[in-house]
């Protein structure tokens, strides 16, 4: 969910022939307009930007198949009105450390920072037992967030605590929202746990911004 | 490829961190001009109309993986400018009689005729030793082209000469376009055959039509 | 387990070329008689209805590949001397619901009330790290239980434990024998944890009647 | 087809949540009744014997999985009256020699000889572009046609001619059918030549059942 | 690790186009020269004997494929300079135990005991939600360690606690070294838990030894 | 088959617990004699080289799965005996052309020339109806075979001929053998067709090579 003009967005996987994105706006909370899907299908993981980017609203997503899909990169689409989306660009490709080896995928919304859009996004490694899913940090140009300025080598959270390891899904933390206080720069950052409980983890947005910018390829 | 406008759109399956479709435009023959990758990958079977319906560009396509797809419907989009997309709907699904079973896929642009738009599609069935391509048609609103009004549950035609039977890929008859006589109503449907030559049928505009409405479920 | 006319029946899953269902009976537990096999192999979740149906024996079984079977519905038959099998018929097929999507198999033998046969069937749903294995109850006709007269949608027991979400097959819940006390209607239910443990809940026969016409289809 | 106490017997590979088999008889072949399916879903390939064995019918079959299946041994089945069956048997699995290694399934109805039941069968192996289906003989036990008293290590036939290898699925030669002329042993043999042809073979019963004899393991 | 001549050599699964074994030496723990790799990929599972053997140098190993592998044995090679390596002898196949059914592969480097090496091994079961890896002993020839004299059909140790059951991988206990009080025969058994843990247990050599040869098939 | 100082070895893919090299001596072509395996399975596609280079016998081989393996590099090994094999190096990986996208492998014995070894190799593409196997050149240096001079970019030969698209394996020229006379660089080229025909074909010495450089990337 994001705020965009005065109204809040939310976007989310739905079921249309396939796993596929969809927008609902609302203004209270109590009422959701949803808008069309933004693309075809099949597709998950997608995230708008909190403000329009010369003068285009801006999504990142990641283009999948209809299963449990074994590869995956970050891709971004532009639009004049939410409606209509083009201009589409490859952005992150799946790493080369271990842990984001299968896939990777935005998660949170990207936050605004002095040094490029803060995003966090997933990435996902497959051992013999299932996926195992940590989380890290990017820094996106802010005039043309489809270059990559930085992008942290490490991981910021793997599964390790019970909560995070046994579950419904074992070995998740999935980055879904993040929280900034402007005037401080401090960060609760909620993750989803084993696809079972909504864990909590806090830093600050120049602490996650030096890590990424001092563990770039 | 077809006329719009005055001027000549391809569309293909390009290589855009995996198959996604391309359009190129041309006036001349000698220059073509690339337009953007219109929708995300993954994305196959890509077919303009030869006009604006409603005040804008449509275009069919066939959502898939990145591999040998065994799954696959037809969808429509539409576009102010042939840059931005969106109203995505679903349009035809795979078929119940053997020979589309596996997959659907627009093949020719569609041609409007007074009954609707007349759009040859081709059709997967899954044999213990591959793929086998068939193809039929069927009749879309001239309106609003993401309603079928009639669909063929018969084949027009199916691999049975030999160079449809043997060759790179065996057992392949892929309609890819239609060239329509005005005046009398005669087509030369161009086909690949076997992925290894191209081949020609004839046929007439209004055998078509009357075949798939009296063939429709 | 299952007693019948004055003998107990034990039916599991053999090893016949492949997984296939076994009868054993036995009237003392010290000597027990096999059965030749009831059905041809691929077959899993054999359950025996607890008394002769208009003067057959009947059979719940689930018809399966020869690996981690990833489809499934429960399938019906009768017999006349729990040697020759026939009739059989389609009871239930996989749910709509997330819990249930993969495949479903009956569970405990089912109970006999004035609504209806109580079964206890488990449903499985396939996550990227693997099944996830609940269980829910449905109602069969008393006279012809191929007929389901009630099927809750909702699940009544999923891994949420410790001891059901860790162990040899984390994430399992699989009800295997209930046992009724008649005079009050008090059930416990065995059931297996993770493949690893027994575990054992109450409830009571009228609860769960009611409960599964109220939440079904 | 087998005909079977003045009757006729239609054998064949139906859909009921799957494949599974189904016979009707007839006697006049213009009308047909449907019997129930005699075994649950997957299965194919059964045939009728001709005649009551042991006082019991017996038929042969092949349990798959429910698609393309890449294994198959051949079953027996007894039943006092078509309608319900048991006493079921393992017949053959499938062989060592590179023509069966993947699966093999009854073909013709058996045909009695002062030798034991000749019986055609398929055999299938699996290249990197497709199943091969080829077939040869073996002779079972008069009384018990559970036992195999001798059985081809060769093949009869496997796909050489243009009608045998080219096709809808190429490299299939499926026996379907025997009729012998009782008086001179000659039989004529039709098979399906790669899904799109019906051939036709001739050969003697014993010609077949001494090279049976000569080349069993 | 083991000692060999006076020297430590660490074997290891390497990324050679694939996973591959490789070799290092060292003499003082700072300075590790790495050899050559001994075999082409698909290896894994690599083990040296401590010392040369009928006057060769003698590994154990794994053929493999490159991704999760679903089967395995454990193979024997010998070389006179640890560089050219032949001789290659098939040591013992998958077992027959449920915990070892998928594959096998050599753990700590072989103990030298009066009745035989003992070689602690691994064995993998695969259920429908994952790989289980459990450990066991076998006792091989002391001049021809190709040659099985015992081999434990049960397993010393499967994952139970909770620091085996759950973890990045669930359910592993990896063997990889064991030291031995000479004396007293005294072993400390250094293991992998859940891929995220270094557990020791201990035992001895003569009650190990005397299990394998009294639970041997 | 190759000539190596006065005798004549045999290689072939053996079945040796899998897929693994074989290689058998003769001198008369009555009597041969097995050599040991020269690698541990998994591997197909072994070449030795017709004489010692730099005082070692060189071996290409291509290391795979057990089954239709969907990959696969050219590997090199040297070996001061036919007996221990080392020094293994990676030679050639499969192409960046549709035609060898999946995997490569030697075909027929390297050729020496003055511009190096002409190695014959086949490479193999992946369609929807399977492999697809075409063969090409390169040059590899005279004292370290490890080392590709040249490669072409382009194949000699794809199925295109009715035998070498139809048969027992559709769409393959296999090359295993070519003869030279070495007075006018005249080559006989023997190369298998569909899995089905040894067929034939020429070309010289000269010709090849300089293709080779022209076409190299």
């Amino acid at each position: 969910m994001v705020e965009l003009e005065g109204a809040y967005y939310v976007t989310w996987c739905d079921d249309f022939y396939g796993p596929a994105l969809a927008i609902a706006k609302t203004t209270d909370f109590k009422k959701f307009v949803k808008i069309n899907h933004p693309f075809l299908p099949f597709n998950r993981n997608g995230v708008l930007f909190p403000r329009k980017i010369e003068g285009k609203y801006v999504m990142l997503s990641r283009p999948s198949d209809s299963g449990h899909t074994a590869f995956g990169d970050i891709f971004l689409s532009r639009s004049p009105d939410l409606h209509y989306w083009g201009d589409c660009a490859h952005v992150m490709e799946r790493g080369w450390e271990w842990w984001n080896l299968t896939k990777i995928g935005a998660g949170c919304n990207p936050i605004e920072t002095s040094e490029g859009w803060l995003l966090l996004f997933h990435g996902v490694t497959n051992t013999c037992n299932g996926f195992v899913y940590s989380f890290a940090g990017a820094l996106l140009d802010l005039k043309d967030p489809s270059k990559v300025l930085f992008r942290s080598t490490d991981y910021f959270l793997t599964p390790e605590e019970s909560y995070e390891v046994s579950g419904f899904v074992p070995n998740v933390c999935f980055p879904t929202s993040a929280l900034v206080d402007q005037a401080t720069g401090r960060m609760a950052i909620y993750y989803g746990a084993a696809d079972t409980y909504t864990a909590l983890c806090f830093s600050k947005v120049d602490i996650l911004v030096d890590y990424i910018k001092k563990h770039s390829r």
